[in-house]
């Protein structure tokens, strides 16, 4: 089974029902937890994540520290990957992340974990990271427009999926709705902050969190203007297909339906 | 011929698109418009919009000018009413307006005035109150929630629309998905500032400004949780449709269809 799991960033630390849900997934008590902390630019990022894993229950959580391209395939580091249960990739800079890792042998190893079973995790950039398109950076907010977002390749653990995160505390959806538009084969999944995304073999999209997961469906698009106006000028697009899914709630991309679990009290 | 034009807020005064286009359809230079300050906080909400509408070329413009409810059924302001070719709400605060005028002869003359073909505008609170189950207040941005916003009866000269405004700039898609889960029955129609969606014979939809226009489409939800979640909670809804239109794009509520006119040169 392969596990993807996009995060939307700001994850609740005195409530961590996201991270606790992917030590879950990652082994629970038995979890070997490899972090990339590459994208922050903050120094502590490692220990915070080490620490707060361990606080989790996981058996082992260990950084995997470089800043620099020549320094990705070292042995050591990869067979940290390899041993690894799970591997978790923290935000900041989505760029950092791509423009380190791409095209390396330790970004091959991330692939072939994910293959063999290991969840991948990201949150906040580690989570826009795991598209094959990447929303790399962009405008937040106001009208969808021509040029709102740079798309850049990320790791392409789903070529399915465009993750975007953050999501309604950032407002995001006029990004989300142009990258759909431009690409409606692709399916736009936009993540709240202390949520997630849990996308297992390609198909299946579980929520968990707080928040809320927007899906942004173009493949019953009937008409835009995308590819005609201007640069900046706001597009104009017909029949995307929405929803908006909170915890426990699933969606199938193979047959692009949505199911909401009941919540009604049985007391009622 | 019956037409409603919801405005977005903050029209362009010195590229006036929107307003142009209001008094061009209530009659250009024959057009005698009446104006509704009264949902404006503002004691000069009047004179602007006598000025600018006579700078535009109307024939005439006249504020309907007072603060209590019983000062509406004068039969000097019923007659104004009766020999306009326009009618024109300002922005402010919708439930003044509500409060005001609803069962008054004065709300009546204004029924009555729309059947008759005379065009009714309403910019931000004045777009709002167009619709019969009308956003009163709420909270902008953010995942949408249960009781993110409070509903009232506006004047209803459309039933089947929600209007929205200010959209984009203050992020209220949120709001306008619970209303529209709320209550699928009703399109949700929301307006960008310096934008209009202007509605003929409550079927066509057409766009006109620089900005965009929402329509969210609630007929084909498939499920939701809106009705059995606690107050404040976010909501899970799937199977909503989306259109974000342009100047000059089209929709029509018997279709559900939007149409969305080629922009590409000649010279390609």
């Amino acid at each position: 089974m392969k596990t993807l799991m996009a995060m939307g960033g700001a994850l609740n630390r005195k409530k961590p029902l996201v991270l606790r849900e992917f030590v879950r997934r990652a082994g629970g008590t038995e979890a070997r937890i490899a972090i990339l902390p590459q994208a922050s630019a903050l120094d502590d990022t490692w220990q915070y994540y080490e620490d707060l894993f361990k606080e989790l229950g996981a058996a082992e959580a260990t950084s995997l520290r470089f800043r620099q391209r020549n320094e990705a395939d070292s042995p050591e580091r990869l067979a940290i990957l390899r041993k690894a249960s799970g591997i978790f990739i923290a935000g900041g800079n989505q760029m950092r992340l791509a423009a380190l890792l791409g095209g390396t042998m330790f970004e091959s190893e991330l692939h072939q974990a994910y293959q063999r079973g290991v969840i991948i995790g990201g949150t906040s950039a580690g989570a826009a990271v795991l598209s094959q398109v990447m929303i790399a950076y962009g405008k937040n907010g106001s009208t969808p427009r021509e040029g709102i977002c740079q798309f850049l390749p990320g790791f392409g653990f789903s070529k399915k999926i465009i993750f975007d995160q953050h999501f309604r505390q950032r407002d995001r959806i006029g990004r989300l709705i142009y990258a759909v538009t431009a690409s409606p084969g692709v399916l736009g999944v936009g993540v709240d902050e202390d949520t997630a995304a849990i996308l297992v073999d390609d198909d299946e999209i579980t929520v968990a969190g707080s928040g809320s997961v927007m899906i942004l469906d173009g493949s019953q698009i009937a008409e835009t203007d995308v590819a005609e106006i201007e640069k900046k000028a706001p597009i104009a697009v017909s029949g995307l297909n929405l929803h908006v899914l909170t915890d426990g709630c699933t969606y199938r991309l193979v047959t692009r339906q949505a199911s909401i679990p009941s919540k009604v009290l049985l007391s009622e």
